[in-house]
């Protein structure tokens, strides 16, 4: 731990670099987590970030943890840093073989930050493939942020080639629900339009910004169900992340998207003046 | 660890109690498991389980451990006890923030010990109830023993009832596929019916066995979709897992199914001779 490029992570608060084995968060995937961008020495969209968390824990009958102590311990690992990644783990905690959740369960917190060292250069618009490997329709776990990640493990190991940025992943009946590691939109005739996420899907904090600066903007938005050709007829689309926030796409394949759309150009701006 | 009850853990061969915090098995559920029962000294059907264990690594490109050292490591944590159950996780390893697998994974081996006393009482029929938590349709993860468990996690906290033994599981498409802890049967009009897998569920190494002694027992068996009026129509509805074997099903709700169902009482008895 003694490179700056080293993460820096607490577990339940004490300087840690492992989690119990028989943590249900490592046996079964039994819990939530948040990527949260640390930005002028403060985590951006902090408040969302906890309202997520809070819902998924409220969804899965985790019991919450406390957002201060989380921001007390996000303070700690972030030790002064001004920008950089953190990640924020809550599982339901240690427990015995079995899926049967422990009637009094201890939650884990694991809080650890990732200095923008380590963070791959930022390119402004991005290149899309689309992915072979499909979303299952789960409505009982669609929106969370939760620790059952190989759909996307498996989508991320399609590609090696580095000048792919990122892959649209549809749902296993065919419409379109978002990228491997960040929520979609296209701009379609001047209006606004991203992936329902009620049967699949995570839906991001920042996919969440925006909506809000395009409904007080009096951008018209659509959030239904998106077929891939309406993404190829598209006159732009974009990418949000919590990291990133909004990212032009440039090509999905041979695909190519023009580099300038006064609406996204909009949504942009506004975004940059959000304190959050 | 003093207790007798206490489970025996070996972390990469190493007695241990915790796996990096790093560990994609707990940052992303990237791993694989499988559940052993020991029995007379030994692994039952060990060799059925090494092989779905290897198959589950190729279908996620997880390096294959070496099945020599995971029994040489399950010896070890048995420590001469003749019976109990055994768990091992095979999960990607340690990595960056991220869902792009490493290049050179380096996989993280847990094999863990559970003595017999910690077992639930053995009971002869089991009580049965409908899930309203359902199964997604992901071919891509269909049939693996995943550590993405969380529809278990909720599904199995569905009821509080100790009197209550398992549920029932139907697909998001409604129809039905396996139990929360075990693989499901049927004899409808002699013939031995169980869902088919390829779409969601887990491909259970007693399953197999199952249905191997059905084959050569000259049984008809059909591997195929299942609807919920077709169990409670059946003359016998069974369980099995690796922990239990075969348990026939006394009841699902009000639905009360006969004791003595031959088809079943001659599977159970060949169990009973395979020593596996």
């Amino acid at each position: 731990l003694s490179s700056p490029d080293a993460p820096r992570i607490l577990v339940n608060g004490t300087e840690c670099s492992s989690v119990d084995v028989t943590d249900r968060g490592f046996a079964l995937g039994d819990g939530l987590f948040e990527t949260i961008a640390i930005r002028a020495g403060a985590p951006r969209f902090w408040q969302a970030h906890a309202e997520r968390l809070l819902d998924g824990c409220r969804r899965l009958a985790i019991p919450a943890p406390s957002i201060d102590a989380l921001a007390h311990e996000l303070e700690c690992v972030r030790a002064g840093a001004s920008s950089g990644a953190a990640r924020i783990t809550v599982t339901r905690g240690p427990g015995p073989r079995g899926y049967a959740p422990p009637p009094e369960p201890v939650p884990t917190r694991v809080v650890g930050f990732y200095p923008a060292a380590t963070a791959p250069a930022h390119k402004p618009r991005f290149s899309l493939r689309w992915c072979e490997t499909r979303l299952a329709l789960q409505p009982a776990l669609a929106g969370l942020k939760h620790l059952n990640r190989l759909e996307q493990v498996l989508a991320r190991a399609e590609w090696n080639d580095p000048t792919i940025d990122e892959g649209i992943m549809l749902a296993t009946d065919g419409r379109v629900v978002e990228c491997v590691m960040s929520n979609l939109f296209l701009v379609v005739d001047r209006t606004l339009v991203t992936p329902a996420l009620d049967e699949c899907g995570v839906s991001g904090v920042m996919r969440r910004q925006v909506r809000e600066i395009a409904m007080r903007s009096g951008i018209d938005t659509e959030v239904r169900r998106v077929e891939p050709a309406e993404v190829e007829r598209a006159s732009a689309v974009f990418l949000t992340n919590a990291l990133r926030g909004i990212v032009l796409v440039e090509c999905i394949g041979d695909l190519q998207y023009s580099r300038h759309e006064p609406v996204v150009e909009h949504l942009m701006d506004r975004l940059e003046t959000l304190d959050g």
